[in-house]
């Protein structure tokens, strides 16, 4: 069972301009994440944040990386189209991708799934979620009980225009009187895909135990398999068939 | 395009026990829904319960069924296996069929799915229900906008042991903190299937419009499509690829 | 029951460029698939090509479109972004889109997949094909019995690099020694998209009336529905829901 | 890393009764298998036959059963309903179960399935077999290329009457004309299932290195999850929300 090598991206502007975010995140909501997963021995670690160069994001980083965390927000448009590229190309050829909260609107996200995935209603109110486990078998759900309960949260409510999931593990139920497809698996090339909906940056969710849970589950999940080496292109016909003919 | 031959069967026992239900359906809640049906005049409708000879449901009945509505929910043990094995094998030949409510505990339900599907949360409190379209596409869902409100519902929660269906067109939110995957479509065989959640027997949802347009629009999803006709069985080889051989 | 307005594109070269497409399809491919679509009186149908302005998807071609059926091979590259984009918008928004053989190759197709749908293996030697039913249930088979067999044939061979379609319909054989996944369905927003193999330029494959069958099955099945009116962005919590409170 | 326990089942009556099944398997295919995964440490592995008392399938020996393959073909109808039943909910509650070949036609599967599962075609011609990888990113592909070949094999053929497969890995081409959906992968309840095609007893398919390999990674893949502890039944209002009412 070898390493697994992760890298969290974080757009990294809500927490330097706004007090309140900052106060919560002090080193970015990616050192919280990264702090948390880093407490598993078979992760080994790093961040990477828009405003470096190439986003953080070379081809040495990604060569070196098994599973890309994503969060943005306020600056999807900064992210240059050909970084998204490259990082479409490395999850069709096995790379993991866990696309966090407001990242559905990201630019990898939407790339890869080909729907309008911006698309879905909202309330920034601070309210009460409930992410329900509909696939209690699933090892994203692994160490859960029936839900987890987050005390103030952002609303983001159906309908959310997205493929329908391969596989749905959690729904949210949210205090206003929606509900959303929160836990969404897909497998896109040899790679996999997980959109995990909590963690408004106003509200501390990537400090509470049971997400960063799901997050280190996923991590583990989205991980590269082995899987079978196949080949594209022109083929000659099978040659034992022929000799038969 | 054909008319639709629709047998709406119904346990028929808290009508006849329970006033508070006889006050809300005193025909029983399977001429409820028949009524509503019979306003579309492409539909020709029937309904059989289960006191009735072989369960109303003999082999002209269903030779004469195109989509079997089903509702029960304390007798599911009086339903003969004999009847329920014969109506699983016309559902895999192609005939429709719409679950409602309670009807997760069928065992037409149960021998279709083959996992434990009485199992799930429940709470008999009226509460509010509201349910979200998640596939707008969906011809179930024509005619409604983004959700559908039930004043006073029984509360059915997640986890549902069910198989992940096919095509999931609606999830319910409800007042007391849980979520419920509420319209559910299968194939199995040639067949259709669609559960939908709403319909207790102590509240009057099958008046309910919108309720109902959903179950005449399951009515005309489910119908059998004319489809291919295969075979089963030993089979030779293909002559003339043999004869190239 | 409304009519389906159908336009089919073509790109259009290789029938003016080499005389044995040419000597199987004078007036374009596009010209034969909508011959034997005009026959059905549900259809409407229209042609576009690559060389139009345009490319014959103006917006008011697109305003009367309910189903594209796209063909391109060598131009992928000469379509622009701009159309491919508008075309995907009306897609995700409700219009079917019918992608043929090489047309796996199309911007428009790996961009409303998200993946590197171009990859497969091919040969093209002129070869036998059986297209098995494995859905027989389905809409897109009816008329069909337990395979299509098409004489001469280019061959594609998996690994096919599309998402796991969210029905199979068919999946081919290959004199050769190959297998494909040739109708594949997918869901996209509201839109329905329906993949299928045969149609290579070289073979009179259009010609062929089980193969046209299929295609317009697709075309009925690929129709928009009316569906439900969802909306997106901010929304008030629940008013009754808040009243309670 | 857990050890995982497997049980490997077998009918275990043409190896006695037929020369040719004997010479090819003499102590049974039970033990081709067994002796094949044995080699790999991670894994516990015992067999059991139809001949046993309650089949070899004890209480005891399905505690201790973390994945169950399943081989049987001529004697079905024999497997008694109660011991059917007690596998089926083992499955249920997350227990691995890997169907081989013939055992398409076991009651343990249909029962899971839902389906007649033991409708197909085929043909005991020992033709050759091409099994093609269409999801190459998925473990039970571990260490393919893009096929494994089987120099002579029965044929079963499309239509295979199964539910959709939730995930599909491999697709059989056979020398006859035929293809067959070979690796079906499926979540019923807590527990994985996954069909795998080859093994007809009159040839050594048991012998070749790559289809034990599958089988191998297969058992790894239906290893129970830890997943989340759920419940069911009557549940009071979330207690909180009730506060704030």
């Amino acid at each position: 069972m070898n390493d697994i090598q992760v890298t969290v991206w974080n757009e990294y502007r809500h927490e330097k301009q706004n007090p309140q975010v900052h106060s919560i995140y002090p080193n970015g909501l990616h050192e919280a994440i990264a702090g948390y997963l880093r407490k598993d021995s078979r992760l080994k670690v790093r961040t990477a944040v828009l405003d470096e160069p190439q986003h953080g994001l070379s081809e040495e980083v990604l060569d070196n990386t098994d599973v890309l965390v994503w969060w943005g927000h306020k600056a999807h448009d900064e992210v240059q189209d050909d970084i998204v590229e490259k990082v479409q190309q490395r999850v069709l050829d096995g790379m993991g991708l866990i696309v966090l909260h407001s990242g559905h609107g990201a630019k990898i996200f939407t790339e890869l799934l080909g729907t309008n995935t911006p698309s879905l209603k909202w309330r920034d109110d601070g309210e009460r979620e409930k992410l329900w486990v509909v696939e209690p078998g699933h090892p994203i759900a692994n160490g859960l009980s029936d839900f987890i309960e987050i005390e103030k949260e952002e609303m983001y409510g159906e309908r959310f225009e997205i493929p329908a999931p391969d596989e749905l593990v959690f729904i949210s139920w949210f205090e206003g009187g929606e509900v959303f497809r929160s836990g969404c698996c897909y497998r896109r090339g040899t790679g996999k895909i997980f959109y995990f909906r909590p963690g408004h940056e106003t509200f501390p969710t990537y400090h509470q135990p049971e997400v960063m849970q799901v997050i280190q589950n996923a991590v583990h999940w989205a991980a590269p398999t082995e899987g079978a080496e196949v080949t594209y292109g022109r083929v000659e016909r099978d040659r034992e068939h022929q000799a038969s003919l």
